[in-house]
């Protein structure tokens, strides 16, 4: 846990107070483990302060069902039966994408992602979420589905108290640049390389 | 996410189907950030499951309370009023070690993550959870508050399907070498460094 000290005090006109309330563009990439999984986990820490929440996600198949979404959408029936917690919305790119007006296919995720970009792009605008996880987007952004300038753009320039984070490898330099925290997770060993495969439980 | 494929096949004597079912010792070191927050992530989905999961705090202060042990301790409600999930147990160094005789004070640090480790002992050695988070142990093992042979003997001979995550920096070689999945957590950039202070939702 870094401690409560800052290295430099910046000469930005901001009292502390309202330098520690600035909202954040944060990134976890690198090739190791546990990028999404810190993202859900900083979403179950929004969720806990009544943040409203919204978890995009941009690769997986929307046939696949992570446990996280599960989790979430049981958070976000505690929020509605019992008034804990945030509000909780869960995308999914494809078939998932809620506000997409025809169904899903698997064959087109290009268009996929920038639909669903194109909606996040609005949701910002219109300051729909305190917490946006845009999951896996560092793909659609290195596979030019999404235009780079554009994410950083519009990242930059969101109104209100917004919070983004975006997770998967190969973070795009420009949206480190714009980036106020970014962590590299790295692979120091894994299962897999003396023959062990994914585990339920452990990777889904 | 790595892929399904493994880089090598041990010549272990056992099939594949075998292999995928090795419990496994997990370690989140670095100084980046997300290390427990990703240990809680895969808690929550380990949950989801139905596992058992038992979360050890080392080191915050009983004091502290981040937002996660309130959604575990709300997932556990779901848990025995609608049965979905599996049962929780969330414990923390000092006055929450809940099997502790005596209050905890902030001055026996080392006494209290010693008896914790000898709680988390016993239960392995009963099997009562499927998934341990001993969140920042990594630092009672550097300070010699525990026996790093007793605690790496322990894990690996563990009985049954077990599961331990280990949080913190500086893992201990011995660990690391014991562990199968090892994760760095590397800082490539922080809002600290330009003078932000921890946020609430974000930093707990």
């Amino acid at each position: 846990m870094p401690q409560g000290r800052t290295e430099v005090v910046p000469d930005d006109g901001l009292t502390t107070a309202q330098r520690r309330h600035l909202p954040l563009i944060m990134v976890n990439t690198g090739d190791g483990k546990g990028k999404s999984t810190a993202a859900f986990g900083m979403a179950m820490r929004a969720w806990n302060q009544g943040w409203r929440v919204g978890v995009f996600q941009f690769v997986k198949s929307a046939k696949w069902r992570i446990g996280e979404q599960t989790v979430f959408e049981q958070l976000a029936v505690l929020h509605e039966r019992d008034g804990v917690g945030g509000p909780v919305e869960w995308h999914k790119m494809g078939a998932g994408w809620s506000w997409s007006r025809r169904p899903g296919t698997e064959d087109d995720h290009a268009r996929d992602a920038a639909e669903g970009w194109a909606e996040v792009k609005r949701r910002l605008a219109q300051e729909r979420h305190d917490l946006y996880v845009l999951d896996e987007f560092t793909y659609p952004m290195e596979w030019g589905w999404v235009d780079v300038d554009d994410v950083v753009t519009t990242l930059r320039e969101r109104p209100g108290r917004q919070y983004v984070m975006v997770t998967g490898r190969r973070a795009h330099p420009a949206l480190v640049e714009a980036a106020d925290l970014v962590t590299e997770m790295v692979k120091v060993k894994h299962q897999m390389d003396r023959g062990q495969k994914g585990q339920r439980g452990i990777e889904w």
